[in-house]
């Protein structure tokens, strides 16, 4: 029998084996075999460790963990986005903070502007128009906008290690959610076409809206006031609020995470809570205690002392983009 | 051929049909043939008006249009037993409105104390545990308790017709959600085993929780103040914030379900919009426009001149509840 022929039921089966794999994207790693074990043990009915369909709930934390957050949160390059489009309207902006610094660009005079400069921003570019116009706004945006670094859409810098991820799980049967700090009216009009996931499994923060009949047609305008921030002790707030469980998974990247993976983790039975590391300055960026936007630091800590699953970006993805793949 | 074998197809023919029925309480009158109408067109694939399964929402109303609201709304029986359950660890409940009068059972007495004393009833019943303590409380006085007049349990008191209407519409794959002004964690326990309806795809009215570490352990801890009261104009606003689309078919009875009735009509294309009307004094209840409990008039107008479906209980549905049925 020659080598060729011997070999050929190893080759076959090797080529099995990569079609079938559910995470071609994730390297042979920890991180790839935490998950593969969780799931097989969760969804194994007779197990010790069995989750029955209806409590398998996956929550996903969106910016840094889902698709990338730097240079700055993509929702806030649309918000200065929005500021230029609508400086015509308001010529007192070229010369009143925090819209002279967010025409001129200039960041640091920006981020001087503190919280309240932010909120100001906010309140003028994501109210004073009805939730269907917001949607149709946002939706034009993500289609003529580009990324300052890769130069392409917003929406093509999410991760493909994570797009794999989420249809493996609800490939066996989980339920997957985002859970954002961002604006719910920002990601739904997109969630559903970029990751599967449909406007009402997003949680989020959200402003104000009101109820009208606008020359009789029943809509909802924004209003320029928040009313809810999903961030650190916000999050499970927030799953409590729109899931009504908790969660059996859940993936983050910052601190504002944390009490969502520390929540997630004081059920009962198995719980998988996962942090993503930015740790590729070539392929995306790498930040993590220091950073403006997705600081990473007593999560990062937290996890390792629990022994929860950190993905290294660098070492344990081997594609993270879409357009990355031949 | 003798008779009987002539028409022995004619009978199969009708066992077949009476099999197939999907709405066999509903007698054969308009709002079944509306029913059965509107999802017959919106999923036809290439009819003109079909609906993407994506944006087939469907929602309902809870109290008096999938379960009974009277002789008053079934939380507010839950609450005045807890105040008996809770009494002995407060003395001064005895002498103090409304306490007083929800002890000594007198609803005139309560009554009286208005919109403040229901909500310190709130307060002291709803709030000061966990949002899991909670839910176990709900499930065991579901168990326990028992209605007044059919000396049931209250979760048998659901409409049978509206259960078959449920299960048709995500037969159809409409999904389904309940978008109601009583508590989001007074329903979430037993919506799922009752109408098939998930926790996260319940819409309603809640209170404050706050995340806390309780011996090391997260939990959410219920607070006694109010957030979010899902009724009248807070329905489109509920149902903006947690589902994010305009429903496709809403159902409720009462004028607190107006502005969402309103709300499901303004959108493009085919919509239903159902109203039930209290007729039935002998099987249920005879409320409309008088009632304290679930009034019915200006939705009962405008539901009139603009012919969206109105439920006759008497004359449309041949079964009220479940037990009823041989």
């Amino acid at each position: 029998m020659g080598l060729a022929i011997a070999a050929a039921p190893f080759a076959l089966a090797a080529t099995a084996w990569a079609q079938s794999d559910p995470l071609p994207s994730w390297n042979d790693t920890a991180p790839k075999k935490a998950i593969l074990d969780f799931v097989a043990r969760t969804t194994t009915a007779g197990g010790l460790d069995f989750v029955p369909v209806e409590q398998r709930i996956a929550v996903f934390d969106n910016d840094g963990t889902l698709w990338t957050e730097q240079p700055a949160y993509f929702q806030l390059f649309f918000a200065l986005d929005r500021v230029k489009v609508l400086a015509p309207r308001h010529p007192d902006w070229k010369d009143r903070e925090p819209f002279k610094s967010a025409l001129a660009g200039d960041m640091a005079g920006l981020a001087a502007t503190g919280e309240k400069g932010l909120l100001e921003i906010v309140a003028a570019t994501h109210a004073g128009m009805t939730t269907e116009e917001f949607a149709g706004i946002v939706s034009e945006w993500m289609e003529t906008a580009r990324h300052p670094r890769f130069a392409r859409p917003y929406d093509q810098l999410v991760f493909q290690p994570m797009l794999e991820l989420l249809t493996f799980l609800r490939a066996n049967r989980f339920k997957t959610f985002i859970v954002s700090g961002g604006g719910i009216e920002f990601m739904r009009p997109w969630t559903e076409k970029v990751y599967g996931i449909p406007p009402e499994q997003v949680v989020g923060s959200s402003g104000v809206v009101k109820f009208e009949l606008r020359d009789g047609k029943p809509v909802l305008v924004k209003e320029p006031k928040v009313e809810f921030i999903d961030d650190g002790p916000g999050k499970p707030v927030g799953i409590n609020r729109f899931i009504g469980r908790r969660p059996v998974f859940a993936f983050g990247n910052s601190d504002g995470d944390l009490q969502m993976l520390q929540y997630t983790a004081g059920g009962d039975g198995l719980r998988f809570m996962g942090l993503v590391h930015h740790t590729d300055a070539e392929r995306e960026y790498a930040y993590d205690r220091q950073s403006a936007f997705g600081r990473l630091d007593k999560a990062l800590e937290e996890a390792r002392q629990r022994q929860w699953t950190v993905v290294d970006m660098k070492a344990d993805w081997n594609v993270i983009y879409p357009f990355e793949k031949k």
